[in-house]
């Protein structure tokens, strides 16, 4: 599992290989009975792929798991085949083998595939029950689903898919050959690079939290700062369902080109995220931060407003980081965990470190006199 | 307050009573004037519960408030009831005496029956607006909201009520007696079992983050793994809003029977989570850990991916688990907060911590000298 | 940028100020043509301020910034002024000089203005694909969008806009002139004040997380408590994209006049919010904990349930509150962040720090001895 083809469509083996290899890996084919190739319907892991199912093994340390496959077929590198032959099997795999020197891209390549064939199998075309307004310039091939509204002045590139339920605001740009799954929102302005895709619940463009104290409203009231940027996401970019950046306040909100954005991420207004920073799910970036390029932000970290991150820095998962990053590596602030009766133990002198330091410093003191 | 039913919808006690109790509980019922039993229309606090509702008390510390408690009915435990009548009150209570050995269990089973009656109340049906695909196998008696949207190959089991704005993916299925709330999202081939409840928001089956290093692209480049693996329910699972559980790489991604998830909560793909597990708001799971039977997680505690969490584990709301947990029990690692003030005191000390144990170390070695 | 206004749009200077300066502040405007006052589009920061664009100036450590500014008009203090005019300058400015007591007021004015100007273009009125209930009593000049189903007993206030595809739901409550953008659920019987503004979405009165151990079912089941309080928000209160507010379990959840609340916040049922008080995204709050007036809480805060926070009460973003806070005043709560390398070291002398008070108290009494 999974079988991702009816019957009726799987592909032989070499057809598949040759149609999911689009960047050219060399392989080689190895059946025992090479006059009858398996037909493929789908991909698994080592243990749970059938009949009609390839599978790979890219950490040598599953290759225990080889004999026992049921697989189809297994992409494998040349070392580990030669390894599985040289141990004591009693036959011949009832696999074939596809040995290939990168064997976690084949099965990357082979994912692709199977995933563009569903997305192609969807129903094409704008559904009758989406509102477009009379400017919106649709382009070639583009699939608008049901009860979708297109605002005016928006501008959708060929080839683009949008789901059932979205909202797109006045202006909004969407570039060519992407996916908006159902249920997104971009507010006014929004403008989007090509190839992205935008999950389920993502919403882009709604106001920064700006506000001022109000001096002519009661005691502690609040002004609202109207947000009048925008947001501006570049080419390549994925955002995770339920995840939300913000406008700008005066000047766009922007995320780099090859961003990758997991779900329930917050940015804030004014952030800026470089080509290539990957962040995971429930980060929160605070207004006005800059991240630089090639980042990793691990999940739950939070970031301060108005900081710098460089290019190149990795924050580990669950960190709080609350002043400049210049500096590339990997940065980590986590309290460890332990049972509930050994924290209390050790919480209860934290509360007390500073103390613990000056008596430390006075026993010094003592000791040198 | 609440008053949950309209004047002339409101119930005798003794009526109310019997038809909540679904389980049997053993209860005795005291009222002064037993000719006339009061009609009950809603439920309340005991100090907030008017005329024509009932209270109860769970709590033996709140009983100070059962004599200014202008309740119609109040449940209570007999030793409760006795404790009552027993201190010096110049008049026997105005409301009506319910007592019961698990007042609390009672509530919780009014509760539910005027919460049946809220949704039995609810328009019932197909809408007209919304699109069913021509192969989706609809069971009796399920109603289906304004705008949503039922793709190809959905089956839906009899009874389950889903809202408005719905997105039910192609092949996806829901089992008997749910409840989908208004703008829920479900990718293809989602499985979700009987009496599942959904909250607004909810997305199942977006894309898990799985991202490989592109060794054809610009430095730093990614390469998206495309996700063909799924979700599943079981029975009796509850999730909250705007929670996100993502699809599989290969497998599924599994939510076992009769676990409760809170709102805002991401579990990442390829996890599973045990039966009668609960995991209270914002908890963030990465990828690929599993959890066991009968866990609870406190709010916006987050565990790292790949990790292996015993049955019977209880996490504290703000944990950070970065290991595994195999033993049961209660884990914590939330670092103290304080005036701010004596905060900087003592984070600063953290950063000399593995300094100060050096200076500790020499210190004991000069006195033992 | 942004250009706000198309080109026979743009009003002139003079005319701007004075239709966006709704609450009466002094202003002074010196141009060195008075003849031909600029006709003004938009709005930009003082570098990115183009030739029919107004800007600011309220931190004077940006006033080396003002010679090179292309703005059309620049809105300073007296003193920021003549400290201009006073440096060895060649020429007067290009740009027209608007003096005035408070620049960041009269910017919050200007951007209100421009706000205000674009929501007024919206188109008006009730789409023809709303579904409306028949007895839904809807103000005048209120908007609903396409998509949107309004259930039955709603009210609408006179002048709020409503945007696609929401769902207000039965007997609820929404006052004047406020605005709620895409996607937003309402729950039954929510009620809302006037000039709301509800972000894409928002979730408001779904089930608060109740459940008790479920005596009839397998070891471990949990029993729902339904939840049959609901939310009453107040007037002016603003709430971020994909915030969820539950309802109470018997009464209501409360968040008070002037509330503002960033995008993703959680708060849980029975919970109460009082006025004027702003929490910054990502913040969770558990159930039935009660905040008071004029707070601020920081990003990703967490606050556990069942607990008291007074009035002017500040917490720092990433702290987790865990016990009452009655004093006004900042608390935090935030692990410091290292290197990687570093943070080990620290983090793991924690697991010892009780052990290390142990061994410094001990060398404390060999020293007195």
């Amino acid at each position: 599992m999974p079988v991702l083809l009816a019957p009726d469509q799987a592909l032989s083996l070499p057809d598949l290989l040759s149609a999911a290899n689009t960047v050219g890996l060399d392989y080689r084919l190895i059946c025992s009975r090479e006059d009858s190739m398996p037909m493929i319907a789908g991909i698994g892991s080592l243990l749970s792929a059938g009949a009609h199912e390839i599978s790979f093994l890219s950490n040598p340390k599953l290759s225990s798991q080889l004999e026992a496959s049921q697989a189809a077929a297994i992409i494998l590198r040349e070392q580990d085949w030669q390894a599985y032959q040289a141990a004591d099997h009693s036959d011949a795999p009832a696999w074939c083998v596809v040995v290939c020197s990168q064997p976690y891209l084949m099965y990357a390549l082979l994912a692709q595939w199977f995933d563009h064939h569903r997305v192609m199998g969807l129903s094409r075309g704008i559904h009758p029950t989406a509102v477009l307004a009379e400017d919106a310039q649709i382009g070639e091939g583009v699939s608008i689903g049901p009860f979708t509204v297109i605002e005016a002045g928006v501008r959708i590139g060929a080839g683009t898919r949008i789901g059932s339920g979205c909202s797109i605001g006045p202006g909004a740009s969407i570039g060519r050959d992407g996916i908006v799954y159902a249920r997104v929102t971009l507010y006014h302005n929004v403008t989007i690079g090509d190839r992205t895709i935008l999950h389920s619940g993502v919403v882009l463009g709604a106001d920064g939290f700006g506000l001022a104290p109000n001096p002519f409203g009661e005691a502690g009231a609040w002004a609202k700062i109207a947000q009048l940027g925008g947001v501006v996401l570049g080419d390549d970019v994925e955002i995770g369902a339920n995840t939300t950046v913000d406008r700008g306040a005066i000047e766009d909100t922007v995320i780099g080109n090859g961003v990758k954005l997991d779900n329930q991420i917050m940015i804030g207004h004014n952030c800026r995220v470089g080509d290539h920073t990957a962040i995971a799910a429930c980060v929160g970036i605070a207004g006005s931060t800059h991240i630089g390029q090639r980042c990793t932000i691990g999940g739950a970290a939070l970031l301060s407003g108005h900081l710098v991150i460089g290019d190149d820095v990795h924050i580990s998962g669950g960190t709080s980081v609350t002043s400049n990053v210049l500096e590339p590596g990997r940065y980590t602030g986590v309290f460890p965990f332990f049972r509930h009766d050994l924290w209390q133990r050790n919480a209860a002198v934290i509360a007390q470190l500073s103390q613990l330091r000056k008596r430390l410093r006075s026993l010094e003191k003592t000791d040198n006199t």
